[in-house]
């Protein structure tokens, strides 16, 4: 079987039979699709992973970027397409489609289609996937917050960051500072839980800085932040100056979500959302650490198009 | 502004304000979707086009060989999702989003989303469109032929392949035959019309003879070609020897549709329908020219992944 053939074989047993028709078709048909949230996301050999990394980490990182942008509207993943240029090397291809196929299979997201496409020798790897999710009644964008409203965050950040910092320095312990780069985990039941209280939601891919940032730019509103949330393994490592606050809210690539949520919404203890900040009349983003304003670094996380997803 | 801001205002440009949230958020919501066709296909310069193509066409071109899908599938188009590899030369990009705005307005698909990303310098380009089209009732499969009915092609074959075997020997004329190859139109308006009646229908991109033969496999039948139109800007330069017409019949990049129709469909004068084949119990193709039999060239056509969309 060619390349092709094989890698083709392999994603059919991600398809969803019906509307993928079995990928023997040129199109998938989805019938009553109602409201859809559509988003879609690439990474590049080189830009978003490491050379190095292994091909089931990539796999995951692909689905995982794009069923964060799902969770971030509240969305039930309904299935994705996947465009996939063949390595050459049918191991590596095999390998990212069992990443692939973990993260899937973990959010109940079928392959619906895709395209496949032979690169010339030595490009750099690269693929793309859309993903198409079921809109709940109230789909929130970036740019509803509220003054008055309460800024959440799902998780610690940094963690990612510290990990491509490690990986690059050749070391791959901790494992969990490791994994939160290759491996990072949707928030796809807090998204679910939460995103339809929210007046505007995200994901904070590029890094908690930036993309509060443009939250607050979106919304028309001040945003301050009070509160950098770290993991112990982020601390163990790093401490938690506030030099080490900095680098974890600008460093990038966590896969967090960012909620602005009225005032009278009062989560639950378990409900793992920590409030990190507030809106307010105004414009801009301001940082408050130890009770003390805090200069925002020149580089706040990620620009679209040369870092994560 | 850098070249992905603007890269994105020209974007905005072709974007459905409401469906695509101006390109502002990370996903775009679509409200009482139905059913839905959704397809996806890349080009991936030195594969799918020649490097030397110009932008405009390269943009058509991504455009219209995913409206060939959903043309093949009666589907109105709703809207597209772009993935780009910024080139670095903001002119080249430009005009490749000259050209794939011309496409999208002339078939009435707005942008609903998509991603940009930096690809190292001296990759080559790649570009990935996924497409999404309304259903009609009906949405024919590939492999839905059944012995009895006619084969249907939508307009003559080989124009594309000769345009490419011009450019390839520093020919830039006969101006229609380079068209073919780099400005293909999709068959909207046939495949809106007839597709819904079709028990079998998809797009010859990698060829007729590879796709008639690919519609016989999946349906389980045998397909039998006596006819294989050509233009007459085709015929000019290559004549229309047994030779010529396998040569048409298999070289690909055509973007003209395939129907097998029950035996009782009588398409009008100005249907622009043209009889070629008939379909039969027993599997696999076979060629007949002049009333003669005719041997299947070893390569029927482009297999995916190393050639056309």
């Amino acid at each position: 079987m060619s390349g092709e053939g094989a890698f083709i074989a392999l994603m059919r047993a991600l398809a969803d039979g019906d509307a993928a028709r079995g990928l023997t078709d040129d199109v998938a048909v989805l019938r009553g699709a109602g409201d859809l949230v559509l988003t879609t996301d690439s990474l590049v050999e080189g830009v978003h992973h490491l050379p190095e990394d292994p091909p089931e980490s990539i796999g995951w990182k692909l689905a995982a970027v794009n069923l964060s942008d799902l969770a971030a509207k509240g969305a039930q993943p309904v299935g994705c397409l996947v465009n996939y240029a063949l390595s050459g090397d049918s191991d590596w291809d095999a390998a990212f489609v069992r990443g692939l196929a973990k993260a899937l299979k973990a959010f109940d997201m079928p392959v619906l289609g895709g395209d496949t496409v032979m690169m010339s020798k030595g490009a750099p790897r690269s693929y793309s996937l859309t993903a198409i999710g079921r809109a709940g009644e109230n789909v929130p964008a970036r740019g509803g917050a509220k003054p008055g409203d309460v800024l959440y965050v799902t998780g610690p950040v940094g963690d990612a960051g510290t990990g491509l910092d490690l990986l690059r320095a050749g070391q791959v312990t901790p494992a969990d500072l490791i994994a939160a780069y290759r491996t990072p985990q949707p928030r796809m039941e807090q998204g679910l839980a939460f995103a339809s209280f929210a007046h505007a939601s995200m994901d904070i891919s590029d890094g908690l800085l930036i993309d509060a940032a443009r939250m607050a730019q979106a919304s028309n509103v001040a945003i301050t932040l009070y509160h950098v949330p770290l993991s112990s393994s982020f601390v163990a490592l790093n401490g938690r100056s506030v030099e080490a606050r900095v680098q974890a809210a600008s460093a990038g690539d966590d896969y967090e979500l960012l909620f602005a949520m009225p005032a009278d919404f009062l989560p639950s203890v378990n409900s793992g959302l920590i409030s990190i900040g507030k809106i307010s009349s105004g414009l801009g983003l301001s940082l408050i650490l130890d009770n003390a304003p805090v200069d925002l670094p020149d580089r706040l996380g990620w620009e679209h198009g040369a870092g994560p997803a």
